[in-house]
């Protein structure tokens, strides 16, 4: 076996009701000064614990995060400034992806000798001198288990991913109950994504035994609780599957991360501004048919993960994953085509330029995706 | 989903030759002083690590850990006033179980307030202040990636488990190629303690899907495996899988931890000086045989995870699956009776005193084990 990085925060403080423990994690008990970073839906939760510490006689500040799409490098300064003035020892973020990816960044640059426009890439990001805790509120970017902050640079419409192991939670709380308000199109797109961090990193040029193992796992729990909780929000083993079908997918982003479908989806979301589970989601089935010629044995995997019946021929298996994930999509309501998110075939060309320059992504890909493939994969589901 | 708290060094070097990166691992560029804790059979490897790191200037002392059987009290005692004035910022331990509990707990210990008779127990060790390497040599305790160290009360010829977040490891290396010259019948004791760990989590009175991943996975690994392993110590391959199994054992420990196999051989290995992994191989099957009325389904899993064949019904799949492991062990010359270990019918009692005082473990088993339960158990394969 080859040699494997496996990151992942410390601690994981998982299930019904985990958040409950929070105010007495040793992490709060120890900081004189925390900084709350709370998506604005999660508000009321961010403001209910506020109480409870602040009887602790802490300096409590909450920060709510009120921004639509993936947070940019002009929403980081200023949150940054702001951060560095409260100056915390503790910063909790409670919240989805964006939430969780700034709340990760500002605790590692409060107290920083490098701009955080120096550290975008792998590993360059070198410490992180305050305390961190990740509370995730959604099921889909496993953000509150993985070393990855991404920024979106307006000037460009590109993303820029950071990736050190100082991007990692000392502890991550994943308490299912809080995703029982999520409306079932986001819970959906969110769940989605995560199956697509399973299955990009068990079909990636780098996969590893000891990733594949959180790989099929989460694809099984996902595939087969998701429909269940699009149609009952408020079913908890359904969430809870979801939650840690998540999990799974976030522990796969730091030993092995995605490939095709992740790095297509840069522009959709940089450039149209088309959320990031429901731009992977689409693309999902098109990567994937994209591969199959060369990954038939894992895709037919894949499939057997998600409760499909072997076929005659590895192949044969494998589309059949592939339908079952458009069928599942369908039952969710996410659209099957690029059209209904707006985009037409004069923009295609240039979604393969931005795609093109994900290489931290490209290079993993199982089949290589050039321009022009990239432009077809995007064809076959105008 | 009921909450279940995962503990795992935050970062796993996994992988052969994954130790080369350890001279350039960030924990020993930032370190001044190091000691570095070694198994006598790994003092080359220690030897040329401390050549390597010395050439960067730090201070770097090296200590045999040359002691038959577990660490004892006063053992401990011993090496603790030596690392106290050796001061060391990081400790790295290279070596099985012993070494690395030892290393653990002399991270933690070197500067506390504790006295480290005070931590036995769970939740009871607060902090470790100085940071930690865990290097494993062996493939079965799973104590490089456990918030786990024993220590065995030479008075009492009992064992004291301290359990503590603060010994988990800050990285943990784990290289398959270290174990190459372990004799075949420590590779087969050691990996079968490694099965245990992960049936006895699965068949756990507090087991969780969270953790039934890495058990059922481990189980497969080393059922697999371990026959490979044993006929040729050199096959990299069979050797990764008992590695990776052995540590998904040890990600079973924190959050679910064993029940009657590890209880009921404490008496083995305090009183009787049995190895570890023996004394824990020689009970598995009788164990099993014990909990089988009530855990029929999770045995039949159990069993379909080594790849026995299902049979027509689970308990004849369960019973199965045990047959499997005593013709595993059989194959690999781990004796099948107490007899053989030195252990007498008067000798029964004692033994079974001593397990009704692990109360920690105890309370685990599926199926209550009184006094007379643990005589008839010993007694089955006397």
């Amino acid at each position: 076996m080859n040699i494997v990085k496996l990151l992942q925060p410390a601690r994981i403080e998982f299930g019904v009701d985990s958040l409950k423990l929070l105010p007495n994690d040793r992490l709060v008990q120890d900081a004189s000064t925390i900084l709350l970073v709370v998506a604005e839906p999660l508000l009321a939760v961010g403001e209910e614990i506020m109480k409870v510490i602040s009887i602790q006689a802490k300096s409590v500040t909450l920060m709510p995060y009120i921004y639509p799409g993936e947070p940019t490098f002009a929403l980081f300064d200023s949150l940054l400034k702001e951060s560095r003035a409260i100056n915390p020892d503790l910063v909790i973020g409670i919240g989805g992806g964006s939430v969780l990816d700034t709340a990760k960044l500002l605790a590692a640059m409060i107290e920083n000798e490098q701009d955080y426009r120096d550290v975008v890439g792998v590993g360059r990001l070198l410490k992180r001198h305050r305390k961190l805790i990740c509370v995730s509120t959604t099921s889909g970017t496993g953000s509150e288990v993985s070393p990855i902050s991404i920024l979106l640079d307006e000037s460009t419409s590109t993303k820029n991913g950071i990736v050190s192991e100082a991007l990692l939670a000392d502890a991550a709380y994943i308490d299912p109950s809080l995703s029982v308000g999520l409306p079932p199109r986001i819970t959906a797109e969110t769940a989605v994504d995560a199956l697509c961090h399973c299955i990009e990193a068990y079909t990636n040029i780098n996969s590893h035994v000891a990733v594949d193992t959180y790989a099929l796992k989460g694809i099984s729990l996902i595939a087969s609780q998701l429909r269940k909780a699009y149609d009952d929000g408020t079913d908890l083993d359904a969430r809870s599957a979801l939650a840690l079908g998540s999990m799974y997918g976030g522990l796969c982003l730091g030993p092995v991360n995605t490939h095709g479908v992740h790095c297509l989806s840069y522009g959709l979301g940089g450039k149209y501004k088309v959320t990031h589970g429901l731009a992977n989601a689409v693309l999902l089935p098109a990567v994937l048919e994209f591969i199959l010629p060369v990954s038939a044995q894992r895709l037919a995997d894949v499939a057997l993960a998600m409760g499909v019946d072997a076929q005659e021929t590895l192949e044969a298996t494998a589309r059949a994953g592939i339908q079952y994930i458009r069928e599942l999509s369908a039952y969710c309501g996410i659209p099957a085509t690029l059209t209904e998110l707006g985009i037409s075939s004069g923009d295609l060309s240039g979604l393969a330029d931005i795609a093109m320059g994900v290489t931290r992504l490209l290079k993993n890909s199982p089949r290589p995706i050039s321009h022009a493939d990239a432009v077809g994969i995007y064809n076959s589901i105008l």
